[in-house]
């Protein structure tokens, strides 16, 4: 199964091309996926989404089980269809919202018991129910359940957990799917070489599609997690994807391309946008700034998005400060297209090995925070 | 002045085609207008306005005042470089949110003195405010400032209600405005035919580029309103363009084309649809409905808006329910693209002399409700 799903397309150092093959189409990696929670990446319709590229989106399981139900989304025929969209969808397995988000949680071995954020109702859902709900959704990728501890935690603790992640992932890979379904292991273990070493050779004997590194991005340092990844990725299988959960800022991503990751979703440039935050390769812009009240200027001169070819940073902020929905509809949509042209331009250097200039270059551009000193 | 300014291409009936010339463009006749209170259509980007074909928009001289000030309007170029449009824009005299919106607020010969809605600080708006508010906002279309008093009301308010706009619009004809800007007067009397037919008299003796009839639409009976255009628009001028200020719904529209109206502006078709109702040739639409479940069909299956071509009244009314900004950006969409093209159908049935047949084929359409039979 792996070969014809993944191409390993080139390297570039521990930086990695790649090909990704679904039923919905191909994916070019390393690829960055905007999070469309509900069915929705809000306030971007999908024509949009196509318009800047958008090769595969995320769909959260908690969410879409809550509502619309995933019952009713497969008797419209999956979710591809319930929201009209043709390209490579990849679904998470809930484990993550269903601590981070429920009024109470309770964890056995046969799942997560928890009181759902909406209406207080109880639900469980374990590694059969989140398969099931996968399959009912007919994502092109699909996440193993796993239990994500908040770090920091003990090493007993992080390896009870990792245990569980394990049996779990066993009950996920025994479940079935459609065949058009590829479904990912997910690496837990904290911040410990040797757990997540031993989680991941455990999760290889079993067989996935592709390998996640869960569980970052959660509470440690960022240093840490760059150090973890700088010494764990390299050693995952190369001949899969390997995604790295939940991350991040450009920065992060950069890093993640350069220790060798090839899959990335956050909600960063769509949340931050609803907040005034433009993301730029010259640092993040803050519209709500008082010194951008008569700004005449794009809010990036060099962006070639649509946003930035039409309307000025004054406007913007008048949208912003009043309460316009249009204000939230245009930075979302100049920071999704930001990231995903940031990671054709990061394919482009990978291909023609010149990533690493790639990345100093663009550190340095970021690091430098133009908008700040004006 | 207003011979370049409107064509009277053709009239069938009472219902007529025109052709306005603006600097920014011209617009055909009749005509309805998005309402984009703040420099911005709720929910649209000025793209989507022009894919659907918007040809004018309307914009709030008591909000733009307000917020970010006509001042830095101004400053940036206009209101049309503000936004990042460059058809046309009527702007209204502020007068009726002066009256509608304010906290508090205290009519004298000199203008309105009221409140802010945002912060409660102390504003006049009078006449000459109001002509120096649009002349900075740089509109194509410039409303003179008039008082509405709400219906009903006794004969003797109307009259010196009327009486006060008249000798408004005197001064805001005696203002300075830029050679672009055309000024339209306000008739103001309520049901009253005596009064109206007056007001207008009077207001043409100053001169004014179009006349609008203003205070309708505020608390009398729908019967009254259409009785009363039956009866007075066709004594309007008719070199020049007629508008119907706020209104209305796609019946009130087809019934002011048939008494001779050129424009309409109304928030129905923005504020309903964030209210989660599509409007369409066979009626409203609720797409909170809950028959609408599972609903594979599109919003309006005769429909050929880009929202009717991919999604299903199924998933918008999922977006709808779980609060998803998409839902009402589909529905503003469509509900705009209606009437943008209804009011298309309308003219060419008028050039092709079948308006009075597409009146009743779209009265009987539209009244029939089939969303509700089904």
């Amino acid at each position: 199964m792996p070969s014809s799903f993944f191409t390993l397309v080139h390297s570039n150092n521990q930086a990695r091309a790649g090909l990704i093959k679904t039923v919905h189409g191909e994916i070019e990696t390393p690829i960055f996926m905007p999070v469309g929670t509900r069915g929705s990446v809000k306030t971007m319709t999908q024509t949009d989404l196509e318009n800047i590229g958008a090769q595969i989106i995320l769909g959260n399981t908690y969410h879409l089980y809550l509502r619309p139900g995933h019952e009713l989304v497969a008797k419209m025929g999956g979710l591809h269809k319930f929201m009209a969209w043709d390209r490579p969808i990849l679904t998470d397995s809930g484990g993550y919202q269903v601590f981070s988000l429920s009024e109470i949680n309770k964890v056995s071995e046969e799942g997560v018991r928890f009181q759902s954020h909406i209406d207080g109702s109880y639900h469980l859902i374990g590694p059969e129910k989140s398969m099931e709900i996968q399959k009912a959704l007919g994502s092109d990728i699909v996440m193993a359940f796993d239990e994500c501890p908040a770090l920091p935690a003990s090493v007993e603790r992080l390896r009870s957990s990792m245990e569980l992640t394990l049996r779990w992932a066993q009950r996920c890979r025994l479940s079935s799917l459609h065949p058009h379904q590829h479904l990912f292991g997910i690496v837990q273990g904290g911040l410990h070489h040797d757990l997540r070493k031993e989680c991941l050779e455990r999760l290889q004997e079993m067989g996935f599609a592709g390998y996640a590194l869960g569980g970052l991005s959660v509470g440690e340092k960022n240093e840490e997690m760059v150090e973890f990844c700088a010494n764990f990725v390299p050693t995952m299988p190369a001949s899969v994807p390997r995604y790295l959960m939940g991350v991040g800022t450009p920065l992060d991503i950069l890093q993640g391309v350069k220790n060798g990751i090839d899959m990335f979703d956050c909600v960063l440039p769509t949340r931050n946008a609803r907040n005034g935050q433009f993301l730029t390769r010259h640092g993040p812009l803050n519209i709500k700034n008082a010194k951008f009240l008569e700004d005449k200027l794009p809010p990036d001169p060099t962006c070639d998005c649509m946003v930035c070819q039409r309307y000025s940073r004054a406007y913007i902020r008048h949208l912003y400060n009043v309460g316009e929905y249009l204000a939230g509809q245009l930075i979302t949509y100049h920071n999704l297209y930001f990231y995903l042209s940031l990671m054709r331009q990061i394919r482009l250097a990978i291909l023609n090995n010149t990533f690493d200039d790639f990345f100093v270059n663009f550190y340095n551009d970021y690091s430098s925070n133009s908008w700040m000193d004006k």
